[in-house]
């Protein structure tokens, strides 16, 4: 996988003089991995044409002559300064910045101990773009991650039962996919019961599981630094005619979307494709968030399944497939899939089964 | 404690006179919540002279009416559009913003959509400032999560063995923190084993643990918001006359560091009081981070227990003290307790001991 890195880094290397710059700097903690392997919280990449140079602090000093194998500078102060100083000793005019990934105060620090023949050039979303579209290795690290989580959702939901508080199950959930090799969640694992559950992001709380009512489970793993992300609903008893109603058009809703997946489409359309279905229902209101994101070393990465997203889906993306309905005082259902588009449609990697599983 | 929230954002209130502001921007996640309760990812506060003003997206909208006390403005579109639409609409002339919580992006996405009249000035640490204070309520949950951290950390050493992996306790002290009523941990929970505990920020892996190796476990709880962080040492069989001495040094420094840590005092002082302990173990160059930090809605807050903090310790402040040694292939040994700064001295709240634990 080394290799990889370097090969990342050569990309955008190369990449620098069709931007007219001199210079990058990656700021962002997930694209500094994504080209060093890097898994610290405090680092920065300068990248140059043929050549890369990383900055840490000493708490990473022994850490990242194991991880990163570009060359490493070990900053005893602030490492923006330490990056303008390489600057000047670079002589570089044109430095390209993350804006999303550099505060203003950042940026000000910066800028204010650069050269003064040296400007600064907001170059936004070029690191995300590359990580769109998912190497083999990449791929094979999302279907690990993604298999990881759904086994330690099985082991988790067959504890389940009346009087279980939500915090437990959540608990328990994260206690599996630990012991089944991920270094931590993705995010905070939602469990929702009952109106609880109409909470698109609820956090787990100390209510307990009583007899009819519905049970929302969002989770996902982070191993070897991928993501999964999936939703499942269960319901403790014998579901009603309205919930098993809006079960069946958000599960109708989700399975058209992913039917929709394919190269060439793009994600607005995807997005399109659920809200009709819900439309169909009469549900299109209560569905008050994007169809999907993509996934990868951060949990919502490029491309936004939602209204607005013009992005044209492309063999190799990693996205989550959502739809939701949320109702106050009823609860919310929704179902989520990790899927990665291919040379003819999608694959769902998700496992699990989608059927609402009765408790 | 709903009141206690509404005080504080009076309290920003009335200082934006004397900072010659019109209105204050809130964009910092900690500082929302600590502003209004929120507990959500999305949102941003308008803070006027005797009025606040909310804003988060759809997902929240539930969540917001049970938490948040002041005005909430529901947004389909981004959240500093609809500031921006706000502050023309109050005719606000000076918007103060926090520059180290706003990406150079969103302050010229928030700069661009806002009417000519309209100057943003950065105000740098308002907010952290006052959250370095902290109050009784505050103090409480604090120490609520520290009980919460110790006892999960008391249920999981039990299970140490040789044969272990490092991500299987990692994996049994989170799943106590939860049992025990935290939300999660406030950070990645450090287990290093043998020579990877000189990395002062290990991922747990699958090593496991050996006869006569050193075991480092850093832990801490998120509880009702609010963190906790403790560092202790294991040590599996009989302890090497050189780990004996480390130890010693280490904990000197720390309880010397702890004596030192009373109103009035410098941040600084008290981190050259645990520097000078180590010096005279000729240890100190192998301590390669500050002696500690406050933590509280974050599990960094201010102030920096470090060499350039001249911050003077007052009543209410609660910070961390865990000076530790890192020795390339021997491995670390680090002692870290929450203390709260009292009138006369401190209280560690910390109550898990301090010997080196010998499993």
């Amino acid at each position: 996988m080394n290799n990889e890195f370097a090969q990342r880094r050569d990309l955008i290397g190369a990449g620098l003089a069709a931007r007219e710059l001199d210079a990058m700097l990656i700021s962002s903690a997930a694209n500094v991995r994504y080209l060093t392997a890097f898994t610290g919280s405090n680092g920065a990449l300068l990248v140059l044409p043929g050549e890369a140079l990383f900055f840490t602090d000493p708490r990473y000093a022994i850490q990242s002559r194991r991880e990163v194998s570009c060359k490493t500078q070990v900053c005893k102060g602030p490492i923006l300064a330490a990056v303008a100083a390489m600057v000047a000793r670079r002589r570089i005019r044109k430095l390209g910045f993350e804006p999303a990934h550099l505060s203003y105060d950042s940026f000000h620090t910066l800028s204010d101990s650069l050269p003064a023949r040296t400007s600064l050039e907001p170059v936004a979303g070029w690191l995300e773009a590359h990580r769109m579209l998912k190497s083999e290795t990449e791929i094979a690290l999302i279907r690990r991650s993604v298999a990881t989580n759904s086994r330690a959702f099985e082991r988790s939901v067959r504890r389940v039962r009346p009087g279980m508080r939500e915090s437990d199950l959540a608990a328990e959930i994260d206690y599996h996919m630990r012991r089944l090799g991920a270094e931590k969640p993705s995010f905070e694992t939602i469990v929702a019961t009952g109106p609880r559950s109409a909470l698109p992001h609820a956090h787990p709380t100390s209510a307990v599981f009583e007899a009819h009512q519905l049970v929302l489970i969002d989770m996902g793993a982070f191993q070897d630094g991928y993501a999964s992300d999936m939703t499942r609903m269960l319901f403790l008893g014998t579901p009603s005619a309205r919930v098993k109603r809006i079960y069946r058009a958000v599960r109708e809703a989700q399975l058209a979307a992913i039917d929709a997946v394919r190269p060439g489409v793009t994600a607005a359309h995807v997005d399109r494709v659920a809200r009709s279905v819900l439309k169909a229902f009469q549900l299109d209101r209560a569905f008050v968030h994007s169809t999907g994101h993509g996934l990868g070393l951060e949990i919502h990465e490029l491309p936004r399944i939602g209204k607005k997203d013009k992005t044209r889906l492309a063999a190799g993306m990693a996205i989550t497939i959502e739809p939701g309905v949320y109702l106050e005082g009823f609860g919310g259902i929704r179902i989520e899939d990790t899927v990665v588009v291919t040379q003819n449609g999608c694959e769902v990697l998700t496992p699990t089964s989608k059927d609402l599983r009765v408790v």
